[in-house]
Order: C-alpha cells, then structure tokens, then sequence
C-alpha cells in the first residue's frame, strides 16, 4: 500500500493507554483516512491505564470501543492478572512474570473481529521487538504469522502495521514530539503497579524512563518520590 | 515426528461434542501418551453440545476443561450466537450466516494457553477442509498460520494435527467405525439448532446425515421425524 492509499483508507488501532499505542495513535490520524480505536479490559492489574486510553481517544477525538476479555483467568498464570503473584523482570532466558501467555495474538484476533465488522482492514499497534520486555509476542515474526492467520482465516485481507517495530525507546519519543509534541502522553500510563503516580522501578517504569533518559526528554507523568 | 515419539508425548484436544471432535478425540486416545479436553462455552445457541462434550469426555476418561469465552459478543454478528438471526448457508461465494468470525483462531489461542499451562506442545482438532460448511478459519493454510502465530508468540513449539483435514465425512465415519464402532459418536451432538433431538434439516445436520448416508452407515442419533 502507497502512503496515498493509506490516507484513502481507515485504521484500528489497539490503544492499551500507555506510550507506545499512544504513539501509535496519532501516527494512524496523520497516515489513514478515519481512526478507530479498540482497549481491551482483560483483568490486568494496571486497569488504570483503560482510563488513560479513554481521556486519549478523547482528546484525539477518536472512538474508541472498550472490550472485556475474561479468556485468560483459569488458563495461565502471571502477575498481570495474579495480582498476588510478584512482578519480576526474566532472567537468563526465563519470560517475565508479567507476560500473558497468548494475549497479543487473542488482542490481535479480537481488534480483526471489530475491524471486519467495520470493513476496515488495517490494524496499527504499538509491538516493538528492538527496545521491550523480551515478550515472545512483541516480534515482527509473530505479528507476520498473526497477520497471515486472521487473513485466512476471516478472508480479509488485513495488514498490521507496527511502526515503532524496530524503535528504541528513545526513538519513539522523538517520533511522537515530532508528530505532536509531547502533550498526549502526560494522559499515557505505563506503570505495572496500576497506580496513578507511576512506580519508577516496574520493568515497565524502567523502560519507559530510560527512553526518555535517552532522547534527553521530560517524561510528563509523575513518578513516586 | 514420527509413530512413536506422538506415543510417548501428550496432547490436548479441542473438543465441541461434535462429530468431527469426537473422532478426533479417539484418534489422540490412540496416538498420544496421555489426553486432555478442552470445550468451549462461547455463547453458542447449540450450547447443549457441552453437555455431549462432557459426556463423551468422561466416557473417553479424559480430563475436560470447560472454558468460558465472551469474547464475540459486541463485535460480530452471526447467527451462532444471536439466536433472532436465521441460520442459512452460504450462497454464491457470501459465508454461511453461522460463520463466527474469528472463532477458530480464538480457540486455537485458548487451548495452546491450557496446553502450555499443562507443558504440552500437540493440539489436535477436527478442522476439515475437503467436507466443510465453507468457513476459512477450517482451512488447512489458516490453521499452519495459526500454529505458526501461536508458536513465535508462546515461544513454545506447538504443533496442531488435524486428523480430518482431508477426509470426507463419510471418511470420517469410517475411520471412526475403525478405531472404536460408533458407540461414541451416539452421545455427539452436531444440529445448530441446539436440541436433544436433532432437526435435520440445518446446514450442520445435513452434512452428518450425507457423511452417514454416502459411508452407509447408520447415524446412532436421533432427528426430527
């Protein structure tokens, strides 16, 4: 697809709240025709950041469809959904205790579903494999596979489009002051711990911080003393 | 892998009460070391099939996990699960109204979660392409993206076997009659309409009473007079 085709078409995008699906977002209104966003309410312990995808789609002005998902609670256990179970970076080569197994494929399969029944056939999200949590579904050879997956098996011929792919953190920043300026992501969350005033020390805290660190930029959330 | 590696590893089957499942699930009795079930209770107007699950499950003496799923509703109509919508097959290349989008891809998702929860790499699944209803998401090429996706996004080396892919119902019937008689394919439940006794005449119905007719075979269960 050529960049004037795009502009001809529409997107959904898959809006967690936080910065990378923020980012995403305001790259989907400057490169297709109309926006729709999709959130899913999957009982992860952050839910917060549901509101933070709402005030965004908002301000945006972007609709947004809030989905509930109930599928992984009795089926796999991490500390996104376990609120008991503690939050743990991998190590040596084990996956952190926050990833849930299947979610991205489940999110991405869900986001078809809504887009087909709006005839539209783009999806954007905000995966990235260079600069994440060593999540297996982040990477660009999965999302290919999903993509080929809900293609034949909904006979429509999508397209996921994950423009920070192969960003760093850093990167990402500097695209989204670019397109405009950092203001949308003070309303972002990030934070694992689902409290408004971010934790500073999550995985997730970490890697957010050390991108604005990098791309010598004020992160406008606020972070515990 | 060969004969003889499957016997020494373990398997889950996606099992809907069906006639095709139900094979499927005999054949992995033969094939596999150990099996598990697992159903799925998606809001589905012939929800009765999950009591022929359980039934057939506890004849097979397999462990079945029923999971509930409420992940279609909102996003996309079909006739499966608003019960107002009629039930007609497809006509000049449109998709029958029974057609759930996404559904396959969503439960192959869910039972490689429980799978890998149980450290099992094997799914196995009564797809059919040769003698179908027509949906894509029972297409050989769908399910090897499906099993690609969900083995990159697990990294986890799953492997989905399809017994039926190929096969004929009246194949199927045959093979059934085999392994085991038909004794177990009388506790199966295949009707859309979801009664005990089966109407015979929707598109599901039709397909059984042809597989048993061109295997000449006697269909064990019941239909409408």
């Amino acid at each position: 697809m050529t960049k004037s085709e795009e502009k001809k078409s529409n997107a959904v995008v898959l809006l967690s709240g936080g910065q990378d699906s923020t980012t995403c977002l305001v790259w989907a209104k400057q490169n297709f025709k109309k926006v729709f966003a999709i959130t899913f309410d999957y009982g992860q312990r952050h839910n917060i950041e549901i509101n933070a995808a709402k005030k965004i789609a908002k301000l945006l002005k972007v609709p947004l469809k809030i989905h509930k998902i109930d599928i992984f609670k009795g089926l796999t256990k991490n500390s996104l959904i376990d609120k008991k179970m503690p939050i743990k970076a991998g190590k040596n080569g084990t996956l952190p205790t926050t990833f849930v197994e299947g979610r991205n494929l489940i999110f991405i399969a869900s986001a078809a579903i809504y887009a087909k029944s709006l005839k539209i056939k783009n999806l954007v999200a905000g995966f990235c494999q260079a600069d994440s949590s060593g999540y297996p579904d982040c990477r660009e050879n999965f999302v290919k596979a999903a993509e080929k997956a809900i293609e034949l098996g909904m006979d429509h011929n999508f397209r996921i489009f994950t423009p920070l792919m192969w960003k760093t953190k850093a990167e990402s920043v500097n695209l989204m002051k670019e397109m405009s300026g950092l203001k949308f992501l003070a309303h972002t969350h990030t934070c694992y711990e689902g409290k408004k005033v971010a934790c500073g020390k999550c995985p997730a805290c970490e890697l957010r911080i050390k991108g604005f660190k990098e791309a010598e930029e004020k992160d406008p959330i606020k972070y515990k003393k």
